[in-house]
């Protein structure tokens, strides 16, 4: 016998399809919305509708975008010929939340993982090659932070992207590995100990 | 600067208003829905603008019901005159999952508690009563089970009601407490300790 109705049924099958939501948070934020006043509702389904809505790509940087070029790439203050090259929009924003970059980006759109069958040609490499040479047209002096995640995907891809580019002869840079503000040398594994200790900072 | 589209963003406000999902969750499930095809959106934008169309509130029970009477109430075989009290659907959802119970149900559309401003005015008590009387009518063995949670709230619920029916002479129970399977005697509370002493059960 069917207990809930069947609207409710349909919600919470939706709610558990999302990562990090099991049946019983499904029943309980279906329960929620429930008591909620009709127009909140309407005002999230119609937030979910209008999700793919005015985003585009950034022509140039590959972010996501509300305009062809992004706020980011159209923003002449920036420094043009410093780019940091990463995974994800999510990065972006982590980055620029800290409110010192000055420069652009490349979002790849992931990285290199033959295992979830991801190679090159899946990403935005060949156009951040393709990127790189118009902007040696115009300056010689070009820095690329590749600041892909510390891990062994995100270093894969950072060797591969460090191959296409070495004939251009550009500055590459990576993020500095080390511990993390707050972290605990006794809990610090040793590949990021090793790091700290050979890029030790003078004082 | 937004980085993110401003469609992203309010998505994102929307899931972060819903209980026990926090920004960063309410990031995390934005972008996941954003890489989904949009037809999967759109199936679970339209689950949510439905969500309160076709439930009713059963006219007898008071349980959520996709018709005037719920199933529940309608199944003939079940015991008619065994009423189990409780404070929401999702407690019927319970009870019916042990598919151990034959009767029927009153919600009660939750407990008295003055802090938050319900009292026995807002709950389905008047209803009860009344339907305790019609049912007096046709039988004498009638037996309701005040099947609140046990909390103070609970408790209290469960006087006012017992209570209101004395002078109807129904049989009334309420659910046995215990330690509950699973549990451990070590970490089990005093006044759950205390009840499974008293009612401990021959073997």
């Amino acid at each position: 016998m069917r207990i809930l109705p069947r609207s409710f049924e349909k919600l919470i099958n939706e709610f558990a399809k999302l990562p990090g939501i099991g049946p019983k948070s499904a029943s309980r934020l279906t329960f929620y919305l429930f008591k909620l006043p009709n127009h909140q509702i309407e005002v999230f389904a119609e937030s979910l509708r209008q999700l793919k809505q005015n985003v585009f790509s950034c022509s140039q940087c590959f972010n996501m975008a509300e305009k062809a070029i992004c706020e980011v790439c159209s923003d002449k203050r920036r420094n043009q010929n410093l780019i940091a090259v990463v995974e994800d929009t999510l990065d972006v924003l982590a980055i620029e939340q800290t409110g010192k970059y000055e420069g652009l980006y490349h979002v790849l759109g992931g990285v290199i993982s033959p295992i979830d069958g991801i190679g090159p040609e899946n990403l935005k490499i060949a156009e951040l090659v393709e990127r790189v040479k118009k902007l040696k047209e115009q300056s010689t002096d070009i820095e690329l932070i590749l600041a892909t995640n510390p891990s062994l995907e995100g270093d894969a891809t950072v060797m591969y992207i460090q191959k296409l580019l070495r004939p251009l002869n550009v500055k590459l840079s990576r993020l500095a590995r080390g511990i993390p503000v707050g972290g605990d040398l006794e809990y610090t594994d040793e590949s990021t100990l090793t790091d700290a200790l050979n890029y030790r900072k003078e004082i």
